[in-house]
């Protein structure tokens, strides 16, 4: 299980080139449900996400190479791709940014994760979040994948 | 997780047609890894299984229609369609009897899950079951599967 808030950003934390950082690109298989696969940092990875917005199940695998290339044959749309910055905030959370290359370039998104519901509503987001789209389905990343 | 041990089938219990029944289909998006669409009484399901033989890691998701529909056309495989037997032995333990149709129309196998490893190790066998086909590859049903 996955419970998430998802943000736009107000603005970029200074000096972000000092948080860890990894680029990812992401393919969908299909959109509906949210059948996707994953590089990272040579990792493969398949994800499938059922529906909702604060809280979704969640499944993920990690693939080897032939793995990859084998699921890859049934990709659906062009790679997402983003840089992916690592930022602590107060009591142990860390906000994940991600900063949106090619189709997508002007975006940017902040998503926390919580161990619990009651902890991702208590949650008040630093000054440079932007307003709260979790619950808007446009900026769910299989939402933003296009068609090849 | 999923822990499972398969058999052939020395003979077919009696009075097989008594036993709770249901037909199964399914199909393969990829066979490596293990990615599969069934539809079973009406409900369409999709599972992803990890490598293993005795212990997988298993996902399985209740799709809509729709879901089943988006997903479908990523199917590489003719359906598997067979007639599962649920079949009540000792100690709370289900054997799964499965007797295909179409191209696998002589096979029959029947599998158990258990909760434990011990379990698994533990179990003794009733005499209708045949040789223990745990470990071959050749019986997972995505090997089973026949590409389009």
């Amino acid at each position: 299980m996955e419970i998430e808030r998802k943000f736009l950003v107000n603005e970029l934390p200074q000096n972000l080139d000092s948080y860890p950082k990894t680029r990812i690109k992401q393919w969908y298989i299909t959109i509906k449900p949210a059948v996707r696969l994953r590089e990272r940092d040579g990792v493969y990875t398949f994800t499938v996400k059922s529906k909702g917005h604060l809280v979704r199940q969640e499944f993920e695998m990690e693939l080897t190479q032939e793995e990859f290339a084998n699921l890859f044959t049934k990709v659906s749309t062009h790679a997402i791709d983003k840089i992916r910055y690592e930022i602590s905030l107060d009591n142990g959370l860390t906000a994940e940014l991600d900063v949106f290359l090619g189709k997508h370039k002007e975006l940017n998104l902040v998503e926390v994760e919580f161990e619990t519901e009651e902890a991702a509503h208590a949650f008040t987001p630093p000054a440079w979040f932007g307003e709260d789209v979790t619950q808007e389905a446009k900026y769910k990343n299989n939402n933003l994948a296009l068609p090849l």
